[in-house]
């Protein structure tokens, strides 16, 4: 299930260091040696952390010297600079794993786009902790893999969850409403790679429960948050928000209802952000290029 | 200093009571028995705590009694159904004093609201901790009050202040960026009439420097929540609240520009909402009828 | 395939009038006198037409005659006043036909959202001139009944369509990206019950291809819009509008896919408002109660 | 009165031309070599009409040459190429002036945030067909010229104003709820140079009375476009727009009122955004650098 074959010979530069002069012109001069062409380049410089941020979309198809040697200079740069960086081949489409509960609005959401050639990569693998959503994971052709979870088993199926994401080698975990705390060693081994959507305009009402918090506290507005899943709940790095108004008239239940509508917007434009290399995480931020 | 002289023979009665049937035809049938015009009415009902909202708005041009008698009819009604009630006559126009320290833009926004005729009261004193903005006060013809406010002082400042608002007969006091904590005698004294602009979506980054917060945090969207003040500091009922997008691009200066637009947009939403008395206080919540 | 059972005792009543006094009280009165409980009453006056309009619903739990009687004194009422009204009982959700073409977002999205609770209404029936749909119709159990289109049939087509609707038991036509032009037989028939969406901010960009419009015009938003169907393409009234932001880096597939969230959010939004019955249309224009 | 005086040895480089590789490292390559530091870079590439649009800005503090001769090797560059360029200096701030009639509120938003220094430039002149806003002019300090216009004169007095803003040196027009339909030989003159403000979400409504013609349309959102005036009125290139949402309560004045924010915001982006160098127009459209 592959959606979205952007130019196969494509690809991505994602480069971040202490800022200096000559950066932009160093990385550009080294594409263009090599034959390849700039499509897109976005950059960013933050101020007050004195960091360097570039994005640099380019076309391989008329490349001089090959992809190995390319690798090489570009390699040859970053030591030079002291650049961190992650160069990505739009040949090689991410493979996903989206891991749900019960709630099915974000799984379809995700699915239905996906299908709609949304997002440019393969759904490998509906992970669940419960057998309602075998259904959906059937109708779309997706492999479901069931792990259910008490408190006694949870450490061990992890593990477990952990070798199949590795077998499967996924890019990404979604966590589409997934109602279980992923644990550290899966957080860690994954980091930056595990998105999450939280229903909350964090960092307000964190925790269970933020549409009873919300409805409590008598808010306007309420948000959704999509960010990376950390150790610390509810409080890793940031990719998207976006909130709706609401009123008096609004029981928990509208919450919940309005914001089925937040959660999958704000999911769907991280993961999309993230697909395209747009994100860039540094301390418990992040740059999402646009 | 007056503005948006609404039709002087309206009046509008703001109800709160234990839900039960009934409500609704009483109070029609009390108006209408007295030949008072009912132009707009509105209603809620609270189911979770039981209790029943109204507002009602009447032209009073063609009573049949006079407004004593027709005061004594509600009256009657509101024991029987054990009601609490305001009545509002619109020939009365709410007196506001507006509190600021040394941030021009909300007092600036509000006196050419009031200029343009956007709000229904008289500006009748602005009361300041510094002298920096009586020019301001000046250019629009307005009394300045300055109460230089340090530890020392501040009580003894505090109560001048309350009897300045006292003998000027202040109905509604606008904390418009005003950046002293408010004493607890005061927010006892005018409960429900004193309403801050906080910069942030609260309960997000309450306390002091939410734009360093949100900036801290990373966070897409920052906000403007205006509020009832009230002893706890940030916790007073919200009244109205939004949100503008930032990025990464956005330094803690763009914030605070782009929080500036939001802080009057979203105080002078709440201040007309209030002066057309289409505000409800229950608990720590408001109904805010459209 | 039945959705939320509200309480099956709720009747909602829709008036529309000459502005003048006494309405509220009056309609108050007949209800509170048959024992019927206002649970809810929201009114507007449009001042330039000179029109009342309100929304009534109460509960019949506690009725102290029967609904026929009801019914007889609340005509009497509105023949009085010179009042056009509906009367709605919750006990007989509505019965919808959703019509499509080959795009799915729209329909995936409504019955998805049906099954999740969110409308109270039969999805009765799909209708399409394509068979592409079919499948997403079986998958949820609905009927699906095929009308191809040309030239040559076209209104022979819709006559058969119409008795479909007809013998069906139809309240409610939604055109969920029906990619034909609906014949004023149909329009004339169910007048007020056919809902559109369009795919821009109407009145910009009337008739084909609207993103590819606004891609030449250079504009900074796209829109949606949901108005029921007449005679006049794309000119009837509008029950629901919403935009979102876009860039120069938008190329028209960009418009078409972030137009696509616009469509099913404005679609959805419309559609229970159709079915709560808070929409009163008079001449294009219409009152949606809160 | 000038303000926000940005690092005065920056400048910014805005270059179109054919789409075609190399463009980035040239551009890159000839400001390293004369050490100036890139601090920003921005590009788009119009695939439709294959045009490659770039913003630099770059710090000329350590130029190992002088500005002269950097400015020929990128006229040489630029004649390779075949770009189009502008190159800006910030400590040469631009001079701008608001034309106004008799609506102060777009006049004393821009002054106001001026005198926050939210914009990096200084307010020449104020031109007026009507005395009412000489007041505001002395306010702030700035020049008021009286245009008084009649059909009679309008030719003779525009030649007038073109006279004066040649001879001040003006480089930007804003067109602040100026009631004037601008003459061709200013609108040609100043190409690219005047930003006027519509109260409508163009293409919608253009002409007069749109807050009429919204209301009498019925629609659920107003908006505001700010775009470069050109000769066909309301058809020019759109730098910005906005929409507030709107419902049947609305009356035309409540539309007027809503709308001014919106009409303050719009034009205020798009004011910054053209003194921030980050606008470049082609055909109808604007890329607008973020």
């Amino acid at each position: 299930m592959v959606a979205m074959p952007v130019g196969p010979e494509h690809a991505t530069l994602l480069v971040s260091c202490p800022d200096r002069r000559g950066i932009v012109a160093a990385l550009a001069q080294v594409l263009y040696g090599h034959g390849a062409n700039i499509l897109d380049s976005d950059q960013h410089t933050d101020p007050v952390a004195a960091l360097f941020f570039q994005r640099i979309r380019f076309d391989l198809a008329e490349l001089q010297t090959d992809r190995l040697t390319l690798e090489r200079a570009i390699a040859e740069v970053a030591e030079r600079l002291g650049m961190q960086y992650r160069l990505l081949y739009a040949n090689r489409p991410k493979r996903v794993a989206v891991f749900v509960s019960r709630y099915d609005h974000c799984l379809y959401d995700l699915l239905l786009r996906h299908r709609a050639r949304e997002f440019a990569c393969e759904v490998a693998l509906i992970v669940s902790n419960h057998t309602e959503l075998e259904s959906v994971a059937r109708e779309f052709g997706i492999r479901f893999a069931l792990f259910p979870i008490d408190p006694s088993n949870k450490a061990e199926q992890e593990r477990r969850e952990i070798e199949l994401l590795d077998s499967e080698g996924i890019d990404l975990v979604v966590l589409a409403r997934y109602m279980q705390i992923v644990g550290e060693e899966m957080v860690t081994r994954y980091a930056g790679h595990i998105i999450n959507i939280h229903h909350s305009f964090l960092p307000a009402f964190v925790g269970g429960k933020p549409y009873q918090q919300a409805y409590e506290r008598g808010v306007k507005l309420i948000g959704a948050t999509a960010h990376y899943a950390t150790k610390q709940l509810d409080e890793g790095p940031i990719i998207e928000q976006d909130v709706v108004r609401c009123s008096h008239r609004d029981a928990v239940e509208d919450l919940v209802r309005k914001g089925r509508d937040l959660e999958k917007l704000v999911l769907a434009r991280a993961v999309r952000s993230h697909l395209d290399d747009r994100v860039l995480v540094y301390g418990n931020k992040t740059v999402v290029f646009g």
